[in-house]
């Protein structure tokens, strides 16, 4: 957990206010700078120490074989695992003859600053060496949100109270030297050395290092460039090899005077195109950037996110905490996902490698109903970058004797990865889920054009493969059996409520969305009789229910389960302690599952119904997942269990700051993050659109005293401003237009906004049914101070 | 599949009338010859070609890694897998200056003869070598079944037309190169160069090689020595390196005079004793074997094998096939476990490496019934073997959190080798399959001592285990969930019937065990409130019926599982075409699972009930295991299919004679070939124990004229003989008593025997009650001449 004093707690700005080495990983996860195609670490300028160097391009992976003692048909025989690729962050310092190292001499000052509106990791630092020259360097770091190849630091040094001789190394490093892998199956496996060289050349201040991996045939190149100001005299030379380049600058500086270098740095990968074809591209990305120069890139990464922060803001009045935290949250998210563009959205972002980088149903699940109404641009995205994945997904349905498409449920590219079929490909619901987001976006944004761009097929292949995994009962229930929800847990089940549940809706949405393109769809082979299939599967679909408990069941038979014995030392996640075959049949949940389904699925339940659901499986989820407390705050908050929601959408939203998952240091949580914004907007702003309205409900915890945020719905921005009495609805008109109207459904009943006046409505308490859950024992949300 | 003239029908023994090359892997295993100590598979003698090299000790292992693609918690990290030897069969021939080599020159006549009464493999065949010297060779080998450690090989080479100078190269060698591994799961992980050399030495005609296993730190001893006789003049001389010992004998011939070279074989093993120990067990076992002599070797093997089947032998008359078949079975069952002696009973036996030597739940579940009434003490034996594990299998069992012992699904040493838990860990049920083991091994023999040492322990251990695995529901039923039953295509599942039943029984016969041994179950810290628990359990046992169906559920829901799709080109095994992410959640059935359970519980279901049920499951298993066609004979001969049965019967005992299952190379299917006798005898016979009583009901198919089968029954021997009108039951009495009496229930009604007189009963003609049920597509019984 990070001491509260080291992160000041500050509304835009994450500030490190002096230096952990030992908790090095942890915090270059924090200071990640991303445009969601580059992604840096925010390792030190000077490469050592380090807890994992880290320098990534979005889908830029190397193939590894995946083992299996017993192997079975349909298991994946390759992974795909994100490569660390050409390091050009360093610049290593000598002062006269002695490098620059923070574990030798003297730190007298360390900072480090991660601004949200800036998009800048800047580091003040004041060192005196072992001989006892003292330095002041700063350090300016950016990946440019506007030119999508571009990253940039400036360097800045100082003497302090005598003259000093300095060198710099600026370098572009290639096949760095990895950190031993974890055991933790979580953990990426790393590999050595995958980058071959292809090329290297360097001329004035400028180097291009080009590289390819083995077997997935992946080129890359990196180049750099200078600017250097000193007052007097400077030499430089540049020099490259293989797997290095290296710019030397050397000057003096009396007392005062400043030596400073921008580093210009360009990255590009292609699977197909040519070494020159490529280091042409990282040429033109660098004098491009060079040509904007330093101040321009600062002021247009500004630009870029104050018209984020416009559309996305979430301001927390009453609890500064969850206000810095959520800020940091959708600063990652955007990073994750703003120059994306038709990449996947990775689980960890570009900020570690933790899942091999893979995306999972994070994407679609937590991170896009987060962009869908605050930048929608790169959720539209990140769908087509799944929609073109549907050859492989195709594939593998038919692998497995399935029709339509099976999407994977770990992958970079769009192959299935994952090496355990029981969390993997028995998690079906990542199909319904990719549906869902299609039809969300579509639903908030109101643009149809992204379904006519293959979102069609997705949604018809998806319905497909639902039809060929599911069958109709003797009685003429719709069941899905051998299928593994969200609780991981509990694997290969009968009848999961949530994936029948989506499974379900992705029907009806693929069945409306042929009626909506019948020709497309003819086009695709669906006949009328085909969407009839569907729709009937839907309607027919299985619930189980605990008439005595009254109750749902998470899956057919869970309430009758054994319950899990939860010993005084329980120890945490259970899965690096437990066996699945003893976890699987017990009643313990690993993550929001029937819980999520009441969420995502909110009018398949009634009031009475989430309120006694609640109660009965929050004693069972043990949230060993991180994709769990923003769901729990959603629903706590909606059965008014409000202060306990608000210890959840804490741990959501410090899940990162605090560490509290222990693996902050393999990259950031990126659906956690996002479900802080969810679990502040859904949970105590009431936002619900699984009914295809946009409905609100502003209820707040007793400490927030005001809640503001923003939402898009199709082309109005509307910001909705509540406290404990009231909520204010702002709606702004459409773009190219000056007035509108739009019919919310606040509170259950439906309310029209007028463009022309704020609409203010009063707020009745909202109350629990029962006392507030228990938790299983150990596992209370982080307690905020109540 | 082999054709029927190259092996011809024969009751007592198995020729082979010409070398089919390409089917070497397969006769290899067919011709194998152990005494469960020391296994040779039927290579040839002069070493090549081969389908695989094989020569093994049971137990002697070497650990492999099991790797993980995405490791989880109780995995095991270490497998074991059985290593070929030092090859001490081989004799090379050179006839002139050729190498005798069957792919060369011409092979005028070569026949190979496995002899059920003598133990040995003969061979005969005359070769004229490309330059057209002709030689007879006759090799008779044998695996002492009389003297543990020895073998033996006598070798004889004629002169045929013409004069010859012959050489024979006798080895050992070590470290033989082997085939490359089959992709096929269920085939072994062979190693390269297994054996790190510790000795050598050579003297005389004799030579011994030790070796020692890299990381299971055993060390073997493998030694040879040799008789030469020869008219006129032969030099001899011996010479040794570390993977290599070899004795030259050079002599000429001419046509008519035969030199002959007798090989005495000796094996030695141990984890602990030192190097100087086991050379002079070798040495000693040398010794022995020569001071017996070839003749004496061969008396001794005929004596052990006429005893063996005065208790054991099965006569059909009718089947000739049937009849060579279950001889040619017992044969090899007995020779797996006849001087296995506190060693595990391999599923291949010592014939081939398959299932990387492992022992399943094939030992107790379907070899040892039959040793139990044919064969005892090998029985015992194996008992005391999975005995002696139970330190490994309590650790196991903590390591799951749970009570008691869990015996390993796959092992050698005891330790749990499964890298795939849902087929593994989860199969439960093989902790009772054990338990009922040792209770019929008190049952039928009456021989309590075992109980006493160390049996016990594992019926405590055992019944611990399910008390901590189940739960009882709120309505007081008792669960076992998250079970894999015998049906690998339908796993972790809830109230597995069989698992549920079998627990159950467990559960009472521990309770009574501990009831006879109140001061030794004391000492294991068991109360009377615990046994009670125990009884409490098994009483409230549940058991899922469909009553729609009128059947019972294999699992909890499992009658409401969507059919499984046979499409027309349907390729078995499904293993290899399908996966487990579609066959688990389908009614598809990989062997007898809930009809196993109606053999083993016989008294747990009543005859219209049995009837339905296997009517409801035959058209639903495929029979992808061999474990599945003896106990579906059982069954089909219940119900009165007797066609059918006689079909499965045929099946289960052919399997490898006729390659069945086209792995025959990998070794021996020995639970299908020990459920060849179950077939007839459970089958035919009506054999059933599980009320503790002995039962017999014989009807016989329409082409069984008469079935004539020994038991052992508390130290009586009982012959059955059954036609299709009488059955005459005749009464041995116990050793050292004059005259005895033994009521046995015969269909149902209880009959008293006495050793004076036999008894003979009119038997009445079962009728099925509905029609022969159907099988999946493609997978009828493979088909008798009706």
């Amino acid at each position: 957990m990070t001491a509260d004093a080291t992160y000041p707690v500050e509304p835009w700005r994450l500030r490190e206010t002096t230096l952990d080495v030992d908790a090095l990983a942890q915090s270059e996860s924090l200071f990640a700078l991303s445009n969601g195609h580059i992604g840096l670490r925010g390792n030190l300028d000077e490469g050592e120490p380090h807890g994992t160097p880290g320098t990534y391009l979005n889908s830029f992976f190397e193939i590894r074989p995946l083992p299996y003692a017993e192997a079975g048909y349909g298991y994946p025989e390759e992974g795909q695992t994100l490569v660390d690729v050409t390091n050009g962050k360093i610049l290593r310092l000598l002062v006269e003859d002695e490098p620059f190292d923070v574990r030798y001499g003297e730190l007298e000052h360390h900072e480090r600053t991660l601004d949200f509106r800036a998009g800048t990791l800047t580091r003040t630092l004041q060192w005196r060496s072992p001989a006892g020259r003292a330095v002041a360097v700063t350090s300016t770091r950016l990946v440019s949100l506007a030119q999508r190849g571009v990253s940039a630091v400036e360097y800045v040094v100082e003497a302090v109270d005598e003259f000093v001789r300095v060198t710099v190394q600026s370098e572009l490093v290639a096949n760095e030297d990895q950190p031993e892998t974890s055991k933790d199956p979580r953990a990426a496996a790393l590999l050595e050395k995958p980058l071959m060289p292809v090329s290297h050349d360097c001329d004035g201040e400028r180097a291009v290092l080009i590289h390819h991996t083995r077997l997935s045939e992946l080129t890359m190149a990196a180049a750099m460039d200078h600017d250097v100001e000193v007052p007097g005299r400077v030499e430089t030379h540049t020099e490259c090899w293989e797997d290095l380049a290296r710019t030397t600058v050397v000057c003096g500086l009396r007392p005062g005077q400043k030596l400073r270098i921008v580093k210009y740095l360009a990255y590009g990968w292609s699977s197909l195109r040519s070494r020159p074809a490529l280091h042409d591209q990282v040429a033109g990305a660098l004098t491009g950037a060079r040509y904007i120069g330093w101040q321009g890139l600062l002021d247009a990464q500004r630009e870029y996110l104050d018209d984020f922060w416009a559309n996305a803001d979430v301001e927390v009045e009453g609890d500064p905490e969850i206000q810095q935290a959520v800020r940091f949250g959708l600063f990652h998210v955007l990073q994750a996902s703003a120059r994306a563009e038709r990449r996947a959205i990775a689980g960890k972002g570009l900020t570690g490698t933790g899942y091999d980088g893979h995306a999972f149903w994070d994407t679609e699940g937590f991170v896009l109903p987060v962009l869908t109404y605050t930048h929608p641009h790169a959720a539209a995205d990140a769908l087509r970058w799944r929609a073109s994945t549907i050859d492989p997904a195709r594939a593998r349905a038919a692998e497995l004797d399935l029709a339509g498409a099976s999407f994977p449920w770990r992958t970079i590219r769009g192959q299935e990865c994952s090496a355990y079929w029981p969390a993997g490909t028995a998690a079906w619901h990542v199909n319904a889920d990719i549906a869902l987001a299609f039809e969300r976006y579509r639903v908030v944004t109101g643009d149809q054009s992204l379904e006519a761009d293959g979102g069609l097929e997705v949604l018809v292949d998806t319905a497909r493969l639902w039809v060929s995994l599911g069958h109709h009962d003797r009685h003429g229930r719709w069941h899905l059996d051998g299928v593994t929800g969200p609780d991981e847990y509990t694997a290969v089940v009968r009848d999961n409520v949530f994936t029948n549940l989506v499974a379900a809706e992705n029907l009806r949405i693929a069945a409306a969305a042929c009626g909506r393109h019948p020709e497309r769809a003819r086009a695709l082979g669906v006949t009328t009789e085909e969407t009839a299939s569907w729709r009937d599967a839907a309607d027919a679909v299985h619930v189980p229910v605990d008439e005595g408990l009254g109750v749902h069941q998470q899956c057919e038979g869970f309430t009758t389960l054994r319950e899990w014995d939860f010993g005084e030392n329980t120890s945490y996640p259970l899965l690096l302690h437990e066996s699945y075959v003893r976890l699987y049949p017990a009643q313990v949940i690993k993550q929001a599952d029937l819980v999520l389904a009441m969420h995502w699925q909110s009018h398949a339940f009634t009031p009475e119904q989430k309120a006694r659901n609640v109660d009965y499986y929050e004693p069972r989820m043990v949230r060993d997942s991180s994709l769990s407390a923003s769901t729990q705050a959603v629903l706590c908050a909606d059965v008014g269990h409000l202060e306990l929601a608000h210890d959840y959408a804490y741990e959501a939203a410090l899940i990162d700051l605090r560490n509290l998952h222990d693996n902050t240091r393999d990259g950031l949580h990126m659906a956690s993050l996002a479900g802080a914004w969810t679990a502040l907007v859904a949970g105590f702003g009431g936002l619900r659109d699984d009914a295809g309205v946009l409905e609100l409900d502003p209820h707040l915890p007793e400490q927030i005293t005001r809640l503001r945020f923003r939402l898009r719905w199709r082309g109005f921005r509307l910001t909705i401003d509540a406290d404990h009495e009231h909520v204010v609805y702002r709606l702004l008109p459409r773009d190219g237009e000056d007035e509108g109207r739009l019919t919310i459904r606040h509170a259950g009943t439906d309310l029209e906004l007028d463009t022309a006046t704020p609409t203010t409505v009063r707020l009745h308490a909202r109350l629990p049914s029962s006392p507030e859950p228990r938790q299983p024992p150990g596992r209370r949300p982080v307690r905020r101070l109540r």
